[in-house]
Parts: structure tokens; C-alpha cells; sequence
């Protein structure tokens, strides 16, 4: 391999003479060969320092900090980093040191390098542009790698998981629509229960979307907090005073979000409670598709020995032994897909709680942790309603059967003669297996006229028309 | 013992006849004895059902679906549960049937009996009040039980929880304006940073307290939503159309809460993704006390061999075998209680997520797990601050040592020499155990009167106002 | 309140008269108000102190570290403690020093006040017995906590896990034993799948509660070793070098149980690895656990419109609106307390994570989690077991109509036919409403009497025996 | 792109003419764009089936139910894809069907038509060599995937975590034995104590690594189960009745593992304890792991102003802001790792607990996530290992002058003057600022002879030798 000399504080190294990156780059590769393959530091996480570092210059040459021969040079190399024309320069993992500063110091290198090629100048003779005095100037890992974790998370929540989250819900809101008018049995206790329409069952799996999304809403404003100008410890020290402003107010006018300077860039340094709780707000969403996979798989069940009320689309073979099996595998890749949400979770809370004085040193976890379960998320939602929810439709004979033979109908006599002998109904009925109505009439509670007007499944739906 | 007989649809059963509860409390607990002294119902929900029945008792008579003789002894008889006058009737524990019914019918029978009893009749003769008929009039446990649950959530928030953080809070904001002017060391990776003044360190503190406090407060708005309308399955069946409705009106002005009806009625029910929320947002506050509580009990480690940095009270002797040991007790109360709430708050997602269509029989479960959390992170930060936090003092001569020998200070250097040469006298001073000074004097990169001037500690921690 | 004056190294101060505690034991109360009610330490702590105590006078005695008099007067007082007789003299809560010191100093208090009275002394003088130089002589809190944690929990899984599991699993045998002969559709991905018997369905949940036995009696292995001669950091220092032998011999005598001096006494100190390991295994029990409630609910759901092949006992009446219904309450009680070992899991492993240098300060804490989860799921076992699992039995006419539908019978036609004709005669059945012999006799790849032949489903569920 | 016509029982499709795959796994690639890049199904499960199919056709050749010749094709097809050398015909993710159906049959496919083409047959006929027929004989999905689940994680356990792990094992014995007559501070609760040497310390970490690796040892066992010869749904249909044992003999055999029949097969493809039990012995180790690398980089803490009593490796700038700035990244990559572990933990309990009926459908989940925290916990040892431990050295000096000053040597007083008169001397000499050795003889309880001669520090480590 055709290798340069690359140098920091700790010396002379070879790199490989095709990539921008520098000596601390690969002091990494060789330090921390920890889960290669699976685990290389996120793109988006890259793409965020893109940004940044163009914002930086940005703001260092506006505020006289950097000359604007260095910035635009910065500048130039920085979106190529943005664009993602560089990944192929980033060759770090998510298990290196803590603080990120190893892909802090990877942009800074890429960035130098591609910066003074820009100016005919040799790769890794940091002139005229210096990864530290230039690229990083005004900045430290501490407060460069939290902020593009938070503009990393923000992008890739409006990339990757709110357009297919949106589309699903469009599409049970439309089924909701839909089947406005199908009364089916209602379940509690996995028991039968008063009837309810399958446009407000349905309408209850809008709902918790909806909610979780109010909760990622909510969320996300602590994410638009950027630790820039916090520098080591929080204070600043060696950047201008207005640096973090005007950094924070380049990055979002670059990526159209509403970024801005953290209340407290102390604690954005040292803790991570705003991906804590963003990461929480993933989950709620998980819990939500968690159980809507669940309930459509329930009601999907049979084909012959389930509860069958709901067809889902076949999509594949479901067995390798049983011929013509057919498997709701869109919900099991959901679900899994929610228990690993859970796990992330898990794993970010965990993480966001051992912070030490003016550091949190479990930065890239917790980066790669939440932005697994947005893309896994939005890539299980989407699956989900291409190749499940838009398909969905009632089995309406299974219903109509469940429906007419479902013994809590009973409960609707409550008002007219009381919760005691309606159960003495319900429990006849049970024990001779006979109808609610043949009971009822057997009893003498009822008439038969009465029966029928007061046992009125729809009207038992949407009891404030009656 | 004394005995009297109850009765419900499944027949007699005998009941202690001092106690107001009827047949189905009886048949709880004969068939629910599971952790039974610690797991008892939490109180607060009892109260919230008994500020519930009277709302809806309330709600009924203005609706006219129950007549005012009966309503006023409902009220009557729900004010003393409320008030805690009738803690001794609720004996039921929290692994009960999932939707929480035995606990609602417990209510049910309890003010059902001591309304009669305020209206001259005998225990278990069900009348005038019967507790299903009018009681549970236009309820359904599947509405009751979600509504006790965010109601007591939401009152033992405001009166367990917030009261003693926010305490916590001004403890350490008068701390933080009192210690501003205290230059100490910064620490990153544990190691030794650039300055920081204690007053900086503990206001991350308060900012990491804020922003759990916020999010509690926005987890807080989904628990303003009761589910109470929504009888069996969220229909609404044979609930009054507009009981719903009146009878947040009523829960609300009992409480001075801002309850409101569930937007969606069916998901209320079927779903706990608001508790799930709030467990998160309090898991939050768990993880930013978590962190404070560690970096008071390193700052303060020693005597001797430690940090010692702060010093905080000596409130028992630590040791039965060192003698004169003091240990760092309230921090590890505080994090042991975190470790729960982390623990608790698996409990409830997980248990959020296993809904199965109309209803979540997890219930009882997910009310306790963040019942408990409230009450154990409210006591503990109480506990905290009386016996910690107030007395938190610095070590000054500590701090100042530690700061002159902090070879961090050479940062302050890289906006005159660079980073590189910065590095070196860094790193001589390291390697020789010299003093920063002597070694960038030594090595030439500054004068002397340059280094006294630019090495500033305290300019350091505010670089804005330089 | 009548009051006497203790003494401790922080000087005196006032203790109910009534009482034995001490001076730390009353700082204790002061100082820790966390959770008071439900937090108490858990009294098999309390009773492990006892019979550790009681081991050390033994052991101290026999290797002449302290004079047979004294040793006589603990020995007495400590079998008090150990029977339990003393235990209102035991107010601490799990959220104190995280070593425990305080219960264990508790228990020293206790001791000496007792054994003084006994010998005819006041109260608070510490003649002739000391709680620190006679009680905790060789002691030191950082292994006496430890070594009663472990007590505390084997004793707990042999009095309150054990006997209730290996009773439900007893009544699984029986019932997979009963319906050997039951042939039933088979489940798999919810779908109809081929043939099993209800006694293999059964059977494969007594495999999963022998699984679960299996990794407890292997983590249990961990708990018998015991930290009891490490003192303060592991080194023994102030102990008899063979006292923590001797020690762990008389607990083992006095308990019946393999209790052992652990075989590194530093980690055992620094560390809950065993506490931590044997944690996951009560959660691999409850998982199991989860399993078998699911599906026993699963299996009875309906009565009309679900699965309904089982009956369970209906044990109360299931709700306060909807007449006559009934619920699997104890698969719900179930289920909610593994949620509740699943949280309490996830809080022994973080706070296990979580030691320093030489000792793990989340030790009450762990302790108490553990002990709650045994509590829990013998409770629940024994409820699950007398109310539900007793009481399991076939829906026999519901199994074979059930049978009968199912297309996956087919699956016995690989062998003769090939997967791909078997898959096109299930997919005409399916399509068509048809039966798989009508729709196997119309496309043609078998003849009536080979499909008769072939398809036989108890044959199906022993295939070993054709 | 070349494509050739693949069918399956729901019809034609397209592949890559370049693939061996079929009709299902295309179906697959289609239906299942989660996760593309990251949760690519594990080569190691890939393998697996290699194994396993190539075991399958050995004991259905053994047995008569395979042709020899097609038996002969399918193991030299089988043995490719152990060998790895069909990796790139494998082209499934993670978040599919929750049997891992389509990676059964991805196996299938690619066996069959390499199979096909070494017997000269076009790829795409299924002759002579059939994927279900053949391929598949005698299996399903539900007992081949649990197979190379156990297959897999057992190879992966011998090949990539134990190597490392023991090699980080043998590092701290070396280190543990170098430094046994260090002598140091003790600290317990972050506060100085009793005296303890380096090699005690280091020792108390070999102590957790053996712990854990008999958790895991022991946990293994459940793992050398194999499902196979379970089929559908446990019962074996369609495969002869001694298939399954020959088929775990010949894997077996070919892995130089103890594999063999699972004593249940109804629990094998229903449940997944023995994974979630060995996940939860990965966990034990990420616990010991945890507080090791706390350990180390607590004591490594400074260089000035923190503790500094151990020095380890510097490997690379630790700041990108801060000069000669050198921090624990090692510790930092493998704490980050163990946060990880603990996430995939809970998504393999919580998946482990969804089973229904006769299959749990979150394998390829489960499978997924052991397997990485194998993968993890073994490259993050190996990095520790390489990078930090074999690095590690007391820094003399520091140790030497923290003991002296270390007030806790007064424990040692104890036996001779009794606790209350050694807190005297150590409350004093703290208050003071003095020497324990000033206060004592200032306060007279001893000599200085005797002072001399009873506060030996290495003795108090020893007190065994005395």
C-alpha cells in the first residue's frame, strides 16, 4: 500500500497516500479495532461535521477569527464532507475514545487535507490550513461531537423516520375511514367484549402514533441545543465569545432546522439528558407499533383456527415444511425491530447516566445507539405499510359470525334493567351455549321486542347518537 | 371474626363486618395473595378513586342519569375516600387482574356501603346505592382505573415530587452564585482539563435539573387526558354522552389540575404510552441526579488520597470496623434510588407494550412502578439536600493546589503559539514533573511575562469577557 | 416518647426507651427518610444478620478472639434476631449507606443492648458486650452486609420460590401427563401449523420451568460463597485468619445450606456478580413464566370468538359494566409480576455495574431487588398454580373442530407427494372455503383413500412411532 | 442486470443470474429493506447452516431418506458455505420473518442450486436436487434456525470471545503476581481505607473474569442443545425419528462441539432460554468488564490533581483542543462496549419472552444480538488487552505518598485500644491536619513504640501471616 507521513504530538506515521485523513485518524484504526464492519461511525454523524465544519469556518471568518482565504478553502472541502463525496475518509468505529475526538480530529484532518490540495499543496503539511489552528479553531471534540450528534439526529429524524411514520399513518387513518361502518366484537382481557367499529380500532393505532409523535415532537427541541462554543469544559475558552452563536446560526441555515446555541453548554458537554429523552420518545413510538403489530397479527390469525377477522397481505412463502402456510412477517420484523429499539434505549440511558464532572464519555454509543433506531424504525415502518397496512381489509363473514355470537352485547340491558340481571342473562347463556336472546326471553327479563331494539351492535359503538 | 355476607354475580361470600368492602374485594383478596404487605395498592390511587366517584356522581346528577338523593350520598361517601378517611377498606395488592376491576369495584363497594349506611341501611343490601348500577354509573373499570392512574400520577407529581427538587434546585443555584468566583480544575475523561469555576460546575447541575424538570413537565400534558367516558372499550356505552366530559370538569376542579377528556378515548384505554412518557421523563431526572450525585462524591473523595475538592457533611460514623471513617451516604441513597427508577421504568415499557386490542392489563402494575419512582426520587433529592447539598463547602487550598498544578492551563496558549507547540511544553512538563512555566520557558515558545499574562485561570473560565 | 441516651463517635443522642437500636442506628432514621413504608429493610436480611452473628460469636469463640461470656450473651441474642422476635427493633430502609453499614450496625446495636440486658446491664452501655469490639469483632460491614445478602436470598429461594414453582410445575406434569392423548391444532407465527398434543403443548412449558430451575440452582452455586472474613477491603485485617472459615461453617450448620467463605474475598466485596447472575436467572423464570400465562390465556380466550381450546377457572366476576364476563385474571397477575423481575433486573445489573475499587455501594439496594423478585414470583407461581394452572382443562369439542379445519394437516403429504403438489392442494383449500381432502381429491395428486391413510393427526404428533 | 426466472409456490420471479439464491430469499430482499447495511444476517449463522445442512444430508443419507448421490451434492454445497465461501449468496437482513424462515431458505436455495450446478443441472430447475425436498428433508425453519442459532453462538463464542478474554486474563494474573508487594491505599465508598497491595486489587479483577466466565461456561450448556429433529412444531413430523439425534452428531463432529438433541423440542423452537440465560452471562462479564476499566482509569486519573496511583499506555492525543492532553480511550471504548451489551441483553429478554404457542418469531433478533455482544466483548478485550492493560505500572511514588497519609491505617489500633479510642485518634488527626501517628500520641491511647510496631501497612494486608 502507497503510504504518506503524517505527524501530531505523539510523532511520524504512514497513512495510506489515497485518503485524506492524518496521523490521529490512524492511530485510531490501529488503537481501536473493536466491531469493524457493523460498527463504523454513522455517515450522518460524518455529514454533521461537514456542516459544522463549514459553519465554523463560517462564523470564525465573520467573526475575524480565520482568514477568509483559509475559510473559503475550509468551506470548499467542508461540503464535500457535508455531501458525503468524503466517506470513504472516515474510517473510524463507534468504539474509540468517548469523547468522539478521534472523528473530531478525523474531519479536522480530512478537511485540512482536502483544504490544502484545494491549494496545491501537499497532503499532511498542514499549510496552509492546520486540522487544529484552522478547522478546529474555536472548538474542542467536547463541543464539536455533541453538536453533531444533534444535528445528525435531527436530520436523519426528518430523513429517515417521520416521512415513513407519516406514510403509515395516512394509511391507517385512511383504513380508519374506511371501515368507519364495520361493527365488530370488541376485545378486553383477550375476552369478548362490547362491539366496537374497526374504523375506532384502527383509530386507536392512529392515536398512539399520533401521541408518540407529539412525544418526538417535544423532544426534539432539546435537540436543536448545540454545545458549540462550549469548547473543553463548557466555557469557551479560545473561542470568540459570539463564536457558538454564529455557528449554531450557520448550521441552521445550512440544514433548514431550527438550531441554536445550548442554554447551558456546561451540562451539554457533560451529559446527554436531551438524547436520553429523545431516545425515550423513539421508544414510546416503539411501544406504539409494538402493539399495533401485534394487534394486527392477532386479528389476522388463523386462517382457519384463529380470529381471523382481518386479512393481511401474503407476501411470501411462511414455511419450509408446511405447504401454503402464510406468516404476518411484517409485524415480526416490526416487533423485532421494537424490541431492539428497547435495547438501544437500554443502552443510552445507561450510557447518559455516567457523565463525570465536565464530561460524558460515552458520546458515540449513545450517537450510534439513537440513530440505529430511527432508521430502524422508519425502515420497519415503511416495510410495514408497503407490504401489510395498505393491504389490511375486514374478513367481513368472520365478523358478521363473531360478532352475532359475542355474549357481552348483554351489557347493554344494563341501563334498562340493571347490571345483575344482565349477568344472570350472560351467564345462562354461557353455560347452555345457547344465544344471548334465547336466554334473555328464557329468563323473562325481556321481551323479545325489547331485546331487539335495545341490543343494537352499531348503536352500541357510538352510544352519544342514540 | 365478625362476619357479614356479600354478594355479586357469582354468589354469597362472607366479608369481615367491619369493613365496607363486598363480595368481589372479598374474592381479591382470597385469590390474589401475592407480596402482599409491600405491595398493597398505593393509597394514592384509592384517593384519586375517590375523588373520581365523586366527580362522576356529580356528573350523573347534572346529567340527570342519577337521582340527587343517591348522588349525594355518593358524594359523601367518596369525599371520605378521598380524604384518606377509608384507607382500612382498600386491601387489595397491586398483582390483582390487570385492568385494575377489583380495585374499582373495591371503591364501587365501599362507597356503595357507607352511602347506605349514611342512609340508614345495612351493609351489603345494595340499596338505595348499588355499587355497579350507580356507583360505576356510566363507568367501566377499563375507564376508571386509567383515569385513577393519571390522576394520582399527577398529584403525588405536585405534591411528592417537585416540592423537594425544586428545593434541591435552589439549594445548588445559591451554591452556584455563591462559588462563582472559585477557580479549580476542569475534568475530562477524569483527566485533568482547562479551568472551570466551581459556581460553573455546580450551574450545570441546576441546568441538568431544568431540563429533566421540562421534561417532565411536557410528559405531564399526556396525563391530563383521562380516559373516563370511555366505559368498556372506549365507545362510551352506556355512559351519557357528555359524561366524559363533566366528569373531568369535576375531577379538575377537585384537584386544581388542568384534567381534560382523552382525545382518544379507545387508545386510553388500550394503550399507557403517557405513563410510559412520564416514566421516561422521570428516568431523566434519575440519570441527571445520578450524575450530580457522582460528581459530588468524587469532588469530595478522600480524606486524603482523593480529590477533595468539596466537602460535604459528616453526618454518621461510616465505618463498624474503620474508625473515624465519614463516607459519601447521601450520594449512594440518591443513586441507589436512581438504579430503581431505571429499574421501574423497564417495568412500565415493557409493560406499555404488551396491550392487546382494546385493552392494556398492565395496568396495576405501570400505576405502582411510577408511583413508586415519584415518591422514592422525591424523598431521596429531599434527603439530599438536607443532608448534603445545603452543607456542600470547597477545600480551597485543595482546589488551588490543584489548580497551579494543572498542565491543562497550556491551552490558553494555542490562540498565540499554536496547538503544536503548545503540545510540547505540555508534554515536557509532563515528562520532567516541572511546573508549566519552566517548561515553556525552557523550551523558548514564550517569555515569561507573556506566560503570566496569557495563563489567566480565571480569564480562562470566562473568555466573553475578556 | 420515652427516650435513653446513645453513644456512637459522633456523640450522643436520644433512642426510644423501648427500644434496642443504637446511636447509628438512630442517625440512620434521621438521616435516611426515603420510602419509609415500602422500603424497610427486607426482614430476611435482618434474620441473616442474626444467624451470621450468632456464627461469629461461635467462630470468634472457638478460635479465642472473644471470651465464652460474651460470646454466650451474642449467641442468645442473636438467635432472637435470627427467629425473627426482634424485628421491630429493625426500622432501617433499603436506601441508606450503600455499603449497608448502618444495618449492620443495626444489628451490632441490637445485639449488644440485648446481651447487656440479658447479663443484667442497662441499655447504651456497652458492658460487657460491644457493638463494634464483641458483636463485629472480625467484622466489618463491607462482609457481613455481603455474606447476609447472600443468606437472605438462598434462604428466601428455598422457603418462598422454590416450594411454590416446583408445585405449579407439578400440576403442569400432570395435566401434560392427563391430555397425552389430545390431539390439537398446533400455532406457530399465530397461524394454524401442524398437530400437537395438548400434553406436548403442556410439556413444553414444564421444560421451560426446568430450564429456568436448572440456571437457578446453577447461580445459586455463586451465593454460597461467602464474603465473611474480608473485613474492610478484603484483606481480613482485624480478623482471625481462619475466622471467616469458621463463620461461614456455622452459618452453613445452622442453615442446612453449602454456605462457604468465598474463594476471593476482594471481589466479593467490590463486586455482586453472584447477586447479578443469579438476578438473570429469576428473569429466565420469568420469562418463562410470561410464556406459559400468555398461552394459557391465549389458548382460553374467547368464550365465543377466540381460541377457546382451554377452560381456566372462573374465579370472580371480570368486570364492573359488562355482565356475566370473566377474565383470565391470574395469567394477568402473572405476567404483571415478571414485568415487575424484569424491572427489578435490569436494577441489580446497573447498580452491579457499578462498584469502585474495593467495595460496590449498591448493595442494599441489589439485596433488596432480588429478595423482592423471589417474593414475587413464588407468590404468583402459588396464586397461578391454585386459582388457574389446577384447573386447566380441554375445550375438547372446540380442539377438534378446530382440528378438523386446519390446512396445515397437509404437511403429512411432503413425504408422498413433494412440498410443492402438498402447497398447491392448501392453497386451493384456502382460496376455495373447501376442506383439504375436497381440494386434494379435486386437483388429483392423491386418492381418497391415501389421503385418509396419510393424513392422520395423532399419528402426526408421534411421527417416531409410525 | 442479468437475471434468470426462480419459482416458488407463490410463482416466478427474477434473480441475479450471478446468485444461487431463489425465488424466497428474493421475495425476501424485496419485502425486507430494514437495516440494509448494518443488520445483514450474520455470516456466523450463514455458516451455521453450512454445517448444519451438510449434517442433515449425512444422517438422512445414513438413515434411507436420501439418495447418496444427491446427498453427495448437497454436503460438497454445504461445505462451501460453511467454508464461507458462498457469503456473497446471503444476501438477507436481520428484520425478516421472525422464524428466520427466509434465511432457512435462503440455505436451501443456494445449496440446491449449486448442488444442481455441480451435477451439471441449470440453476432454477430444483432437480435433481430440490431445496424443500431435499435440502430441507426432514427439517423446518422452526428447528433449523434455533439450531444454527446455538451452532452459531457457540463458534463464535470459542472463536471470538474466549481467546481474547482469557488473554486479558493472563495480562492481570502477570500483572496481579508483579505487583503483590505493592502496597496502597484501600478505598471504599471513593474514601480512603485500609491498606490493600496492587496485586490484591488487580487480582480482585481476575476474580470477576472467572466468575464470569463460569456464567458463561455454565450457560453454554443449554446452548449444546439442538432443536433439530423437532420440524414444525417440535414433533418431528416428516423426519425420521432418529434424524435429529445423527444430525446434532454430525454437527457435532464437524465443529469439535458437544452439541446434541435437545431433551425438549416443543421448548427448542417455542422458547429461547438458553440464550437469553447465556445473554445474561454476556452481561456478567460486561459487569466485570465495567468495573474494571473504571478501576483502571480512576487510578490512572490525573496526571496532577487526580488520584495517578496507576500509569497506563499513551496511546494518542487525547484532545483536539487541549495540548498533551492524554486520556483512558481504552477503558472509554470498553465501557462504551458493555453499555452495549447491556442493550442487546434487554432486547434479548424482552424478545425471549414474546413466544406463542409452538414458536417464539423474534430469532433472527435474538440471534443477532448475542452474537454481537460476543463479537464486542471479544475485539474490546483484545483492544484493552493489547492497548492498556499490558501497559499498566503503579506510579510508585504517588502510591508510596497517598499510603502515608492515609488516616485509615488506624483501623489496625482496633484490637489493642478498641474502636472508640482509635476513632478518637483518627477524628483527630483529620480535624487537625495531623499524622495519624501526631494525634495518637498527642491524644496518649499508645506509644510511639507501639504506634511503630502496629500500623505495619503490609502486614494489614496480610494479616493471615501475622
Amino acid at each position: 500500500m502507497d503510504t504518506r507521513i503524517e505527524t501530531d504530538s505523539f510523532g511520524e506515521i504512514p497513512v495510506p497516500a489515497d485518503r485524506y485523513w492524518g496521523a490521529q485518524t490512524q492511530r485510531s484504526i490501529s488503537n481501536f479495532d473493536i466491531g469493524r464492519e457493523r460498527f463504523c461511525m454513522p455517515t450522518s454523524i460524518v455529514h454533521a461535521f461537514g456542516v459544522l465544519k463549514k459553519a465554523a469556518a463560517l462564523a470564525n471568518a465573520e467573526l475575524g477569527e480565520l482568514d477568509s482565504g483559509k475559510a473559503t478553502l475550509i468551506v470548499h472541502a467542508a461540503e464535500e464532507v457535508f455531501a458525503g463525496d468524503l466517506d470513504a475518509h472516515f474510517p473510524l468505529v463507534v468504539f474509540q475514545t468517548g469523547s468522539g475526538t478521534q472523528s473530531n480530529m478525523n474531519a479536522n484532518e480530512v478537511i485540512a487535507n482536502r483544504a490544502n490540495e484545494l491549494a496545491g499543496q501537499p497532503l499532511g503539511g498542514k499549510h496552509p490550513v492546520h486540522p487544529n489552528d484552522d478547522v478546529n479553531r474555536g472548538q474542542s471534540s467536547n463541543d464539536t461531537f455533541p453538536t453533531a450528534m444533534h444535528v445528525a439526529v435531527v436530520l436523519a429524524l426528518h430523513r429517515e423516520l417521520l416521512p415513513p411514520v407519516l406514510a403509515l399513518r395516512k394509511t391507517l387513518t385512511a383504513k380508519s375511514h374506511d371501515y368507519a361502518n364495520v361493527v365488530k366484537t370488541g376485545r378486553t382481557h383477550l375476552m369478548d367484549a362490547t362491539p366496537i367499529t374497526l374504523g375506532q380500532e384502527i383509530g386507536s393505532w392512529v392515536a398512539q402514533i399520533d401521541f408518540a409523535l407529539d412525544a418526538i415532537e417535544a423532544a426534539q427541541i432539546g435537540l436543536h441545543e448545540l454545545a458549540i462554543g462550549g469548547t473543553a469544559v463548557g466555557t469557551g475558552l479560545n473561542a470568540h465569545p459570539r463564536f457558538g452563536e454564529r455557528c449554531a446560526h450557520f448550521i441552521a441555515r445550512e440544514t433548514g432546522q431550527p438550531f441554536r446555541v445550548a442554554t447551558n453548554r456546561f451540562a451539554a458537554l457533560a451529559s446527554h439528558d436531551a438524547l436520553v429523552s429523545f431516545s425515550a420518545a423513539l421508544r414510546t413510538l416503539a411501544v406504539a407499533l409494538f402493539k399495533i403489530a401485534n394487534d394486527v397479527r392477532w386479528l389476522a390469525s388463523g386462517p382457519r383456527t384463529g380470529i381471523s377477522e382481518l386479512q393481511i397481505p401474503e407476501n411470501e412463502p411462511g414455511s419450509s415444511i408446511m405447504p401454503g402456510k402464510v406468516n404476518p412477517t411484517q409485524s415480526e420484523a416490526l416487533t423485532m425491530v421494537c424490541t431492539r429499539v428497547f435495547g438501544n434505549d437500554a443502552t443510552v440511558a445507561f450510557a447518559g447516566s455516567q457523565g463525570n464532572f465536565q464530561l460524558n464519555v460515552y458520546k458515540p454509543v449513545i450517537a450510534h445507539a439513537v440513530l440505529e433506531s430511527i432508521r430502524l424504525l422508519g425502515d420497519a415502518a415503511r416495510s410495514f405499510d408497503l407490504h401489510c397496512a395498505r393491504g389490511i381489509a375486514p374478513n367481513l363473514p368472520r365478523i358478521r359470525d363473531n360478532l352475532a355470537r359475542n355474549l357481552m352485547l348483554v351489557t347493554a340491558l344494563n341501563r334498562h334493567i340493571g347490571y345483575d340481571k344482565a349477568a344472570e342473562i350472560a351467564k345462562k347463556a354461557h353455560k347452555d351455549g345457547s344465544t344471548l336472546r334465547e336466554a334473555a326471553l328464557a329468563i323473562g327479563h325481556v321481551t323479545g321486542e325489547q331485546f331487539d331494539r335495545w341490543i343494537d351492535p352499531m348503536g352500541m359503538t357510538h352510544p352519544g347518537n342514540e
